[in-house]
């Protein structure tokens, strides 16, 4: 990801919610990424404290954190999303240290964001911030989501130009009032799948580091680029229901699932897990059903003999993101540990 | 709960896996209750911190725990889950202090546990447990979780009695191997409508201490019992789109979900937040869509003038047991706050 950034002379700020991690946040930045997004201030916390110095807190502002966000050195450059007027007068008000400010924009996913037709109230946002010196409008922010729903590249293609377009036209028709708007988008299909990434001045694409079962369908990788299994002991065996009964549930996968074969929900793939990693995906074998703490494996054949009670499997994730986040309750409440790129274990 | 069981002269073992709070395990405590029931080996070690003494660690038991089990101290009591003749094996082998060893047997619910028809499996167990003097076979431990997709109480209580007759034929099959098996069971569902427990010697629920959405569309409480409310800000408001964005995703409520009346997944409902609480959910109006951080409200009507961009609204979790696990991270990676019967907000 680095090296196609590199090639297109895009600003690369990964975004840090998939991972949350110290350790893997050095990687970037031995790859010389200096720029990083999070989803949330106490993830801002927890970076800074790790010498990150560049941060974008994708998520729009919410008013009753500015008071803290005030507190963060200067020498912090921060970048906040102020979607709405009421926001930016409230920033506008309260803020007394300098912020990058950016406006969501809504390209067609349809969560957060202006629409960006509505011109107005960019400009409206735009002419509140311009009021106070300490805040800087940096440009216009856009989360192309609804990549996540796309059936190949070429739907991905298709969503990025329609919406990098769209952006192109809206910082176009504010140029007026605010002159040099940056460009920044990334979601991990259309980073991962295009290399012309048009009009954008910077990328922020996160959930690569790892990628997941939703991606490998997408296409934005292969099953085997995965990188990340949680790993599980076995701790129950059922024959006769060709199942497996592992510690690993709800608050270690979250339970998102998509539709398997037979469009029955999947929560999960299995993999036997090997000296360093986890080899390819059993066949006919998937995550079945997930309580709080329980996950049932379902096996199309008999149980290979060899898996037995206290084995411990690896379960590829249908997204790693909610899975790496729930990791860290897990090290807390339950027994299962979630391995990065090489094999760790907590038995 | 406490009334109801003492009527019934059995022992309460309440779920602290709902709460895992030391203050309201305190409440418990002023009611008399001295037996917990918890389904991790690190939620065991969290209670006992706070002084309790006789837990039973209600999930299947994972081998690789037992060199950690065996290290805490013989006062405190410990029962086990011990439901294949493999862990009946390795716990003989390395059990070096007194263990309760319960078997789980399943009468319908499909999960973990043993079918209560197979006698064999069971009394093979048991012959194993009996060859270790530290290991006392405590009974048979059933979960009907089956209630939990019951339509009313009329389900639940054929569920609960079949189960029970299941469990009492068992005891009586396996007495001559062993004479003083107790039956421990206990589902929210069944424990809030029935009065009459049958054979049972020990209740085990959990989610009634807060209950929850899916609870009150079974029967088991009424809306106005549920006892948690997530706390969110709102982010964003789309009068167009009938929308509000907060902040309270995915990793704060889980993404269990329930069908609303046109069938649509409902991830929650909404309330305003109170000077003691919180009042009634509003009418036409659901948690629509979760991501990671963000939540998605759906109003049928025009958002009320009184709801602004810094609002505090309370979500009413379709499953309490997941959200209150949940808002540990919450607390660490985001802004929101999980209110307990009284609110406590962050902001």
């Amino acid at each position: 990801m680095t090296k196609k950034v590199d090639a297109a002379r895009l600003r690369f700020r990964p975004h840090f919610k998939t991972h949350q991690s110290h350790e893997i946040g050095r990687w970037f930045r031995e790859k010389q990424v200096d720029a990083i997004t999070v989803s949330s201030l106490s993830m801002a916390i927890y970076f800074i404290a790790d010498g990150w110095t560049d941060i974008t807190i994708a998520f729009p502002l919410n008013i009753h954190e500015i008071k803290v966000l005030n507190t963060i050195p200067e020498a912090i450059s921060l970048g906040l999303l102020v979607n709405s007027p009421t926001t930016a007068l409230k920033l506008c008000e309260t803020a007394d240290r300098p912020y990058n400010c950016w406006i969501e924009a809504d390209t067609g996913f349809g969560r957060s964001g202006i629409e960006a037709s509505d011109s107005d109230a960019f400009r409206q946002i735009i002419h509140i911030l311009q009021s106070n010196p300490h805040l800087f409008v940096a440009g216009l922010l856009s989360h192309f989501g609804h990549t996540y729903q796309a059936k190949d590249k070429a739907e991905v293609s298709r969503i990025y130009n329609t919406g990098m377009n769209a952006l192109q036209a809206l910082r176009n028709r504010l140029q007026p009032v605010c002159p040099d708007m940056q460009i920044s988008v990334g979601d991990t299909p259309s980073c991962s799948m295009l290399d012309d990434f048009g009009e954008a001045d910077e990328l922020r694409p996160g959930n690569f580091i790892y990628y997941d079962l939703m991606q490998a369908a997408i296409g934005s990788c292969r099953i085997e680029d995965i990188a990340v299994a949680l790993s599980v002991p076995v701790v129950e065996i059922h024959h006769g229901k060709r199942q497996l009964i592992v510690h690993g549930g709800a608050i270690h996968l979250s339970k998102d699932s998509m539709p398997g074969e037979h469009g029955q929900p999947v929560f999960g793939r299995v993999s036997r897990l090997e000296d360093k990693g986890w080899g390819p995906p059993l066949e006919g074998v998937y995550v079945k059903s997930l309580s709080q703490e329980h996950g049932v494996l379902q096996f199309r054949s008999d149980i290979p003999a060899d898996i037995e009670t206290g084995s411990l499997l690896g379960i590829l994730p249908v997204h790693s993101c909610l899975t790496a986040d729930a990791a860290g309750a897990c090290m807390t409440t339950g027994g299962a540990f979630i391995g990065m790129l090489d094999k760790r274990l907590v038995y």
